[in-house]
């Protein structure tokens, strides 16, 4: 028998967190009043525990509980039911923290494949931050988003990713779109030398997310990108284990980050197998924190045996002139994401992005050269 | 050129709420600065619009935006990656509401195949509310549940779900758990003569939940539940297309309510063809107010040409003595669930249900009679 430890934060009054901690303990495992239950199993090994309750301060209570890994088999979904399925519902309510014990670890798979390390290695940057951009706007037509995808390649970017909202729309179908931007990538590689990874965003039913799979490796193409609050956690550890070779991107769409604790969330998509996480880095277009930031970056990279380390990801409104600070931030275990502050050149794209590239670079270069003189 | 109209509640100011929906309409179509962008197709068809920004009180401002149609094509997935995607991570926006165009709605597919009449039908309900309840608590073998079930059947009820806890665990893996169910059910309808339904509980990825309705078909069922927040609507909206013979009752877990609005989702898993959709009932364990129930209800209820109206499942904490008040508030354009409250009879298991399946009964004949006296 061996249980799962989860966090929540309530907003409450004390005397009202001791009686919710109990009414989650029952709501999130056998769900029915445990005085109607006499079996002596689910009494022993399934209902939900309360561990313990403590203030937090700021009207917030943290409250501790134990859920059996019996309930949870090895489906990540299963598992977000069981943290949070219905208590979820609940407004005053936060998922804030969770911790498997090794055996439901152990089954959840291998997790992520490629990992930070292996996003570096195949950019040939064994010991730098790594840049990607992204491409947009919708409505661009496949051969536009190539022409943008070449230039971002031709100013030497690491990962160029599609917008999240590019889908399979009729003004740029997946397979054109995919099959342009993969091979305006390859053209700009052999003029560089360097290897920069075109990454797809993937949508629909996981059967259309196959399918786009299957044209991802026809294209000689080695990463895509995934929103797992819409594709489905389960669905996501089911491609994980079918494609080992695929670095995925984990991207926040429909996150309902208020609600999950964005570093939990960074937690659980790092268990499902994903190798990178996207997420709103502070004083961008999102409310984030620096402290909630450092926290998703420190989930993406806290040592933990036998499950990569995976790539935070900051964005969101990131410009070239952040980067110094971001990496002063971050260190170089992180991949930088600016898109629109690069689109905006215009015509100056591959220029602005080699700058882009160049700080990183350099950044890099004088931090090794300091730690070699320590 | 078509347009979605989507209403978002933001708390703030209401300088803020002009500035936020510009950026919302930014943010959920080509999210760049559109001053970068000088695509005369994006800028006239593709960025979304401010509709309209209004007080609602209490802090609220309603934002309407328009978001192109063509950004989403035939997927549910990315409709809700286009609704709000990225302004989830927003936690002083809620999605409140949207409205699609007609050639989008039909894109969707046909929507619910089974629908409240469906489900009416199936149990000989022509005119009166159905009866639902739950089989838990986790942890049970197959036999037990199936000793419960057989007991809600005896009783008279309409519908048994599994809880929505019921997964694939070691303890009751799922071929076992609805064999044994099925058969149970089975037994006691042939006493009763009322085609009482077990309705299992789908989980795991898109693979897992089409090997799950493979066995449910063997067992000669024809109602399933599945969870859209946790499967991921895009495959919800697979299932539908592929098995138009199955009743699906959607489940909230982790539908995060207080972030979308609850009658905005159930219009969403409606489209996306669920038959029925579970919420908590007002009074109950979960903090619903009496009128977000009025609203699920009626926008399972709402009349829309071509597409079935579906169940709405009042649940959550409801009890025998409180059917009668349910049927005034809900009609009898309702399932009523009631699981624990049951349950805690233990040996009048039975005996409980056929008083709860008689209540209903009841106040159908009562309301006709009183129809038929006007």
């Amino acid at each position: 028998m061996s249980w799962i430890e989860v966090t929540y934060h309530l907003r409450g009054s004390p005397e009202d967190a001791q009686a919710r901690a109990r009414a989650i303990a029952v709501e999130q495992s056998i769900e029915m009043p445990p005085e109607a239950v006499d079996d002596p199993y689910v009494l022993g090994e399934i209902l939900g525990r309360v561990a313990a309750v403590a203030p937090k301060g700021g009207g917030l209570h943290a409250i501790r509980i134990l859920l059996s890994a019996a309930t949870v088999g090895d489906d990540a979904g299963q598992l977000l039911n069981m943290l949070f399925g219905n208590s979820s519902l609940h407004d005053d309510l936060t998922l804030a923290d969770f911790a498997l014990p090794p055996e439901l670890r152990a089954a959840f798979g291998d997790g992520p494949q490629i990992g930070l390390d292996g996003l570096r290695g195949r950019v040939g940057a064994s010991a730098r931050a790594l840049t990607c951009s992204a491409l947009k706007p919708q409505g661009l037509p496949p051969a536009e988003l190539a022409r943008l995808a070449e230039a971002f390649a031709l100013g030497g970017i690491d990962y160029v990713k599609d917008d999240h909202g590019l889908a399979r729309q009729a003004y740029s179908p997946f397979p054109q779109r995919v099959a342009a931007c993969a091979a305006a990538v390859r053209r700009a590689t052999v003029r560089t030398g360097h290897p920069t990874r075109y990454v797809p965003s993937l949508s629909g039913s996981l059967d259309v997310v196959r399918e786009q799979l299957r044209i991802i490796g026809e294209e000689g193409l080695d990463t895509a990108m995934v929103a797992p609050a819409v594709l489905g956690l389960a669905n996501v550890q089911q491609l994980r284990r079918d494609h080992p070779d695929i670095a995925f991107l984990a991207h926040p769409s429909l996150a309902g980050a208020a609600r999950i604790d964005p570093a939990c969330l960074t937690k659980l998509w790092r268990l499902a197998g994903a190798d990178a996480v996207i997420f709103p880095n502070h004083g961008g277009r999102f409310g984030y924190s620096g402290e909630t930031c450092r926290r998703i970056a420190e989930a993406a990279l806290a040592p933990e045996p036998g499950l990569a380390t995976i790539a935070p990801v900051p964005a969101g409104g990131m410009s070239v002139a952040r980067v110094p600070e971001m990496l002063d931030f971050y260190g170089r275990d992180v991949m930088l994401l600016i898109g629109g502050n690069l689109l905006a050149e215009g015509d100056r794209l591959s220029e602005a992005t080699a700058e882009f590239v160049a700080q990183v670079h350099q950044h890099s270069q004088a931090e090794a050269r300091a730690e070699s003189h320590v």
